[in-house]
């Protein structure tokens, strides 16, 4: 088999870590298969750096600013080869350029464009480990750029896709992902395997273990993928196209978001194009705008909710200033919670959504907004409900059991 | 002018000095200089990169060890590049191999083949300030390679020496090359100019501040060198090709080593080429054998006398074991210290040695080996008498004035 791993930052957050973690990479390597470990920086390590860049801007230079970055996972992945040869394991690092990810020369942001995998092939005929930095390729320019959030595991997938690997592990500090946030409800249950859409739907719940870009390209070259607690030998949550499994669940797991506000324009006139003008106004400034959801009012009026980030809501108010005149009245609130409903099974079973109502209704939370798709259902509720809200929902769709 | 400037682990010790680096490069920037900065890691880093390195192995893989210790004048690099920035200059950093910088694949200690000046060239006529990292460059074979110890300053001169620069300027926390140890010797002046010849046989008074082997690059390339303290405005030591003062001192400095062995062979006896043997032996054995003074014994043997470190004089004992039936008597003393008289200016004067051994005699030194070439004498004293002697021959030559 090709395996290719992928081992986060507390995984390698210290000296000792990568010991167990060479440990690790060796029984894997003895039992016949070929090895790519990708390693992001040691826990702390990004930060002491970011910290010294921000010390002489607000706005450190970004392409400097990728260039002091990237050294951090170069020294994690130097060192994992050095524990590796001296436990007699030929192993070799290399930055992410050097092992042929080019990317977008979007500095701090970019975008992986290729992975020339001639070099990382001949090494591992050459019965080598090969370990590469994470979170970093070049541009076509000549210049070192970094992949943003989670890059670590955008740059294990797209090895992994490249190499046409057997398998890709995402090894953190968690088992895997739950079924909803353990921390709200204590009977949340390991998930064992979900497809690729349902990850993407349970960002938040995943948030822990991997990132969304990385499910998304892991889907777009149908790269098996799995995330594995480096800290004990538990089996983790493989992340596929399609569960082969006839029965699975209806429901695969309950997320929460509390970063959202919600803004109810209520009376909208009935002009063509204004509620298209509103939103292009809102992309144009870089707002993020999750939820939409449009009702007919009274007076062929219409009522529109949508929701941003709280943090985007002050740009947001003042963005929507010169429309007032264009709807009745308008709300803010920001003390709201997202509850999403996720799982590929809701396809084909029905009442699926009503259930979820008939028992937030049973703990008397109002419902606020609602929006579907074919395998979610996001609920809207008052924040103070938030964690009832999941647990309830958890239970109805009988998670725990 | 094009200026290439280096600065030393204390000199970019922490973010504090590396904002006064910026500062200090902007002044000489706005007096219409190109410049080019190569950096060392700050001061400390590298100790903590390798002994992160050293904890899984007495002896870590040297491919390894060049990308680990590498990052640390990258970071310094991209540090400074933010600094500049911020403060509204442009600059770019390059790690040593992007910058064009060719090295043999010798791992911890590779040799610069050549300097690709391309790049560098670009970006100066784009008006960057090129931030480039020392100690390291890259191998036909695409690795990382080191240039060890003083490999920052090496990597300085070479660059100069490349793109023919005006100037190279090493900085460090020392004002610059001294006529002896101001430890020693409180009299002790600094050097205003000495020529790269003096300079290499000054070697110990250089220590801190250059590398031999960056002197006898920048003689090779005719790079015209400074060395300066980064942390005053102090004019430092000029090194260059020829002294054009007419006048210049007979003698330039007074080195002490006292890192050195005596070993003492008395009564060789006169067998063709058993010379020879004996130092092919130690030099196939890595003994670095330094002075070597052979004088004429009785009955036509011969006394040979040479000195080896400290640190190898055992494997020397070991070596010459089986040829103790070669001469008469062979003895070792580790407590000498070496005293050097450095000067061009003895090449045109008479009577510089014997003002010498006058002055030790006056103090009642005794001499125990000397050694002379067109521009130094060696002089072997006994450990104790070290200091009397530099400041003896210090105030003879009127080093003092």
């Amino acid at each position: 088999m090709l395996v290719v791993q992928k081992y986060g930052g507390t995984s390698v957050g210290s000296i000792e870590r990568i010991d167990a973690i060479a440990d690790r990479i060796i029984k894997c390597k003895n039992e016949n298969n070929k090895m790519v470990v990708v390693v992001s920086a040691m826990s702390g390590e990004t930060n002491r750096l970011l910290e010294y860049g921000h010390h002489f801007s607000e706005h450190p230079d970004k392409r400097e600013l990728d260039a002091l970055l990237s050294s951090g996972e170069r020294v994690t992945s130097s060192l994992l080869a050095i524990a590796l040869n001296a436990k007699n394991h030929k192993a070799v690092s290399f930055s992410g350029g050097l092992a042929g990810i080019k990317t977008s020369n979007h500095h701090n942001n970019a975008k992986i464009e290729e992975v020339d995998t001639a070099l990382i092939n001949g090494r591992l005929e050459e019965n080598n480990i090969v370990i590469i930095a994470g979170f970093q390729g070049v541009s076509k320019e000549g210049n070192i750029t970094t992949l943003g959030r989670g890059g670590s595991d955008l740059s294990a997938v797209a090895i992994a896709g490249a190499l046409k690997a057997d398998i890709c592990e995402i090894y953190t500090d968690v088992d895997g992902v739950y079924t909803t946030d353990p921390r709200i409800e204590p009977k949340a249950k390991k998930i064992d395997t979900i497809c690729y859409d349902e990850m993407l739907e349970l960002a938040s719940l995943g948030a822990k273990v991997l990132q969304s870009r990385s499910v998304e390209m892991a889907k777009k070259f149908s790269v098996n993928l799995c995330t594995r607690n480096s800290f004990n030998d538990n089996i983790g949550t493989m992340i596929i196209k399609e569960r082969k499994d006839m029965e699975h669940p209806i429901v695969s797991g309950i997320a929460l978001d509390k970063s959202q506000a919600r803004v109810s324009m209520i009376g909208v006139k009935d002009k063509p194009g204004i509620i298209a003008e509103l939103f292009t106004i809102l992309g144009d400034k870089n707002i993020n705008v999750d939820m939409i959801v449009q009702t007919v009012g009274h007076d062929g009026k219409a009522n529109v909710d949508f929701t941003v980030l709280n943090g985007e809501l002050a740009s947001t108010k003042e963005a929507l200033k010169k429309y007032h005149e264009e709807f009745d009245n308008i709300e803010y609130d920001e003390d709201i919670a997202k509850v999403s409903v996720v799982g590929i099974g809701m396809k084909s079973h029905t009442g699926v959504a009503s259930n979820g109502f008939t028992a937030l209704s049973d703990e008397n939370i109002n419902i606020l907004m609602v929006s579907t798709s074919e395998i979610k259902i996001s609920i809207i509720v008052d924040e103070k409900y938030a964690e009832l809200a999941v647990r309830s929902l958890h239970s109805v769709y009988e998670l725990d059991k």
